[in-house]
């Protein structure tokens, strides 16, 4: 190693991430993910387990290209009693063509003596051969050692002994799996100590899960204690409580802690933006409050704050947001005092003067809407079209005058097949003129979105880029179940880098829908400068 | 301190948890989530701050009885320049009755000298002064030290003399607090270590955020220096990351580190039933991940770890689930095998032979459902209905042949009043016989509803006790927008403490309302063992 401060990162979402409950990468996916993991400079990218399932084998059959990122294919030791020439995994592995291979064996006795049922030397032996000849056909080879730190508290020599046997074999990384979660930061820290007197920690990995909420931590103990690298996947995906989240480990590492990655601070910037990419692939929403990156992150609520953040904002913020691509944002909220409403004013580009009498009025309506239910949190365009209407004027570009959906589904005869049908019929005005048309679509929404459209476009082209990207539902009120409250959250696009995010709320999704849709449409026209059309 | 190992809990859910994005509590919801907490066996719960607004006030006009919880008030030290007696901030927490007092207080000089504007030397004379004062008053005075790890790290001895003025003056406990979120494990060891050799750590509490992700960490790290306080929230609540999570942090303490709470064995075990009741009142969705008490925490997908767990749950499982109140579960998905299938069958209490041919069948049709985007993650109703038609007879209870939907608004001439109308049309056949019914509702959904029930509850009384708990609705194809596909998960109960989730999938959202909807009704009926009527 010729620098110590140097810190490698290993990305396991496309193998361990994949665990996750509810995810279920597409060989796309995978691919989408290495490229955006690669441009971040993450050192080392797990495409898979090649012959474990369909997909893996159609990822290593066109593998990705990767500009700086080695790509890693993850498989097991060979099997008790064959040698590693012989074993159908190992040559499965090596015939990917990938130059780095990572393989699991156990390091814990209990798990040798019960799981497999083999002899604790074969165990050893199977480790050496297997390291040894895929670094051998491959290049660079790896050892997970899996539940190392229970077996190391069960029985030190053996894990150790697990371990030497891959190192002297020729494992550029010995990487040691907290593989169940269990282990606290204090133990991470003593046995690593232990461990690095006998490998270098410049040839240790650390690969922990989150199951006591300590996997970052657990992460940062270890490269304290000398290890160099982190095993880890992008949002904290994995099975059960998930893995170390990476995404919340780079900026402790650089930062704080003042190591290097493959990460340039530039490319630090991106950080906010490779978490969100994978939500939308996954289609979650964001986690609000994870660290650095969640919308929350640098959210400010309590008045008092605000007014400090106002004055300097390292009263209450840990590091500069832009660090890592975040932004600093203020909520409005029923606590939202005036404070909080100017700044909030600033930051959509509203340049008021804070002793007007319509920002009072404008704070007494927000709370009235705020207390029966809705919430302009995350729905800033339709903030900002409710507080342009009430400061100054918004053109009626239309005016609705009615709709009515009726949806249909009737089976036929043989219960084999179903007839659906959906239709909007749409009334409305632009300016004195009234326009009627009606439309089908594959659901209510729909329906009633291609209506709209097919009014407003003709007299408003400057919609015809307006798209829209995410389409959220919350029930407030589940106890009502059925018969609740909705908000209807939609996120629309322009197709030239624009987002904007509004807000509906009824206990009719058709009609909460609908308030969205219209302030999409809206807001799209507003900040476009386009004037309303007279109708004529 | 009697004994060195007790850890007291100090909740602030009703506080600093009050600050969360999206999070608005009533005062009943304060008084319900106290008296979980009471029962829970925390130590102390940080009811609000009176004065601050009026649900507070609420709150302490009429505070709840608590059986062995204290109930405790927060608040500001005195203000510049006036006396603790004349301080009308300080004599609205005493006024309010409560027994234990807890004022925050700069300890950074930073803030001090550019926040506060005053001398350093007054800023200690706030301090001492209204603990003296506090603690006379009312009995017992904690002190928030705000900032105290940045501003340790600016002016240790500034920061040390603010906590021993709290000290001296009489605060029962001195708690350290990491207002901006940003101090790493290893810092809080090291800090706390010296804070130790002035104040007796039985005296000493922690305070953290969880900007870094290591809130749970550094509370933890505390702890293990001598501190025997630590404040936090249910499930980590709070502004921007939130604040410690006590439910990650009770069973690490209790179970893995040896410390005692105010918590007993027993009452561990109600920790997963604590963290959703509060989610439900919040009506947040569970996070599945959660360290302990998430629906994955205990959840294994991977066909190898499945048939290991089958063998010794230690393999792959750090405690026992039930020591917090949780479940191992099965994940059905894409990667599951024939033994994650067995397994499900029998966490359902379906008893069938794994080599029975129909087991194929039903694999294949389940890979064939979640590829077309089903998902049976926590939709074990609906799970065990589907299984159950494959592996021996449902009862056929109904048969839909149509239903419409008409959802209509229409704004009267001045746009000052909508009308709306739902309305839904249902045909179905109980046996031979064939039943219409037409129904209202707000909404389609609702409507829809209300039309089944209308037909099916003369015939079927036993589904007159079903309701609706929580209705979700989630877009799959997030891209698709209002054309996307739909999936609705229902959750109902019986009012006899058994509760089933079902799902339903469509581009159209009243048609996978429908499907849930349909699950729901035929699981209670089956359940209850309810025979098929003739129609007749």
């Amino acid at each position: 190693m010729t620098n110590d401060n140097r810190v490698y990162l290993y990305d396991s979402t496309l193998r361990d991430g994949a665990q996750t409950q509810g995810v279920d990468f597409s060989a796309a996916d995978k691919v989408a993910i290495a490229i955006e993991l690669d441009r971040l400079g993450i050192d080392y990218v797990e495409g898979g387990w090649p012959g474990a399932n369909p997909t893996d084998d159609d990822f290593f059959a066109n593998p990705p290209k990767l500009e700086t990122a080695v790509l890693s294919a993850f498989g097991m030791t060979r099997r008790p009693g064959r040698s590693a020439d012989n074993d159908p995994g190992l040559s499965g592995l090596v015939n990917t063509g990938v130059k780095t291979i990572t393989l699991v064996g156990k390091s814990w006795d209990f798990q040798v003596d019960v799981a497999l049922e083999i002899e604790r030397s074969e165990n050893v032996a199977m480790i050496a051969d297997s390291i040894a000849y895929v670094k051998d056909k491959a290049g660079e080879a790896m050892f997970d050692a899996e539940h190392f730190f229970d077996g190391y508290k069960a029985n030190p020599e053996f894990a150790l002994e697990c371990c030497k046997a891959a190192y002297e074999a020729g494992a550029r990384w010995i990487v040691m799996c907290d593989t169940n979660g269990g282990t606290l930061p204090d133990e991470i820290e003593a046995i690593v100590g232990e461990v690095t007197k006998h490998i270098p920690g410049s040839h240790l990995g650390i690969h922990c899960h989150d199951d006591t909420g300590n996997a970052v931590a657990n992460s940062l103990a270890a490269v304290r204690m000398g290890v160099r690298q982190i095993q880890g996947t992008l949002n904290g995906l994995g099975e059960r409580c998930g893995n170390a989240n990476l995404i919340s480990i780079l900026p402790s590492l650089m930062l704080k802690m003042g190591f290097e990655t493959g990460v340039s601070k530039e490319g630090l910037k991106r950080l906010v933006t490779v978490s969100r990419l994978l939500d939308e692939r996954l289609n979650r929403a964001p986690a609000r409050n994870a660290a650095y990156v969640g919308e929350s992150a640098f959210a400010h609520k309590g008045g008092l704050h605000v007014s400090a953040i106002e004055k300097d904002p390292s009263c209450y913020e840990h590091v500069n947001p832009e660090s890592v691509g975040n932004k600093r944002t203020i909520i409005m909220s029923n606590q939202a005092g005036r404070s909080n409403l100017v700044a909030k004013f600033r930051e959509v580009g509203l340049d008021v003067d804070p002793k007007d009498a319509k920002v009072n009025v404008l704070l007494d309506k927000i709370k009235e809407l705020e207390s029966s239910g809705y919430s302009y949190d995350g729905a800033d365009a339709s903030f900002e079209l409710l507080a342009r209407r009430h400061l100054e004027a918004v053109p009626e570009y239309f005016r609705l005058e009615s709709f009515r959906v009726i949806d249909e589904r009737v089976w036929d005869k043989r219960h084999a097949h179903v007839n659906q049908m959906s239709e909007t019929t749409v009334k409305l005005f632009i300016g004195d003129k009234r326009i009627m048309d009606v439309a089908e679509g594959n659901g209510p929404v729909n329906a009633l979105d291609a209506a709209l459209r097919k009014i407003l476009i003709p007299v408003y082209p400057d919609l015809e880029s307006l798209h829209l990207v995410d389409f959220k539902v919350r029930i407030l009120d589940g106890d009502q179940a059925t018969g609740a409250i909705t908000r209807v959250m939609i996120e629309s696009a322009d197709g030239q880098g624009n987002t904007w995010t509004t807000v509906g709320m009824s206990s009719n999704i058709i009609d909460a829908s609908y308030e969205a849709l219209r302030d999409s449409l809206i807001y799209k026209l507003y900040k476009s400068g386009v004037k309303a059309h007279g109708g004529n």
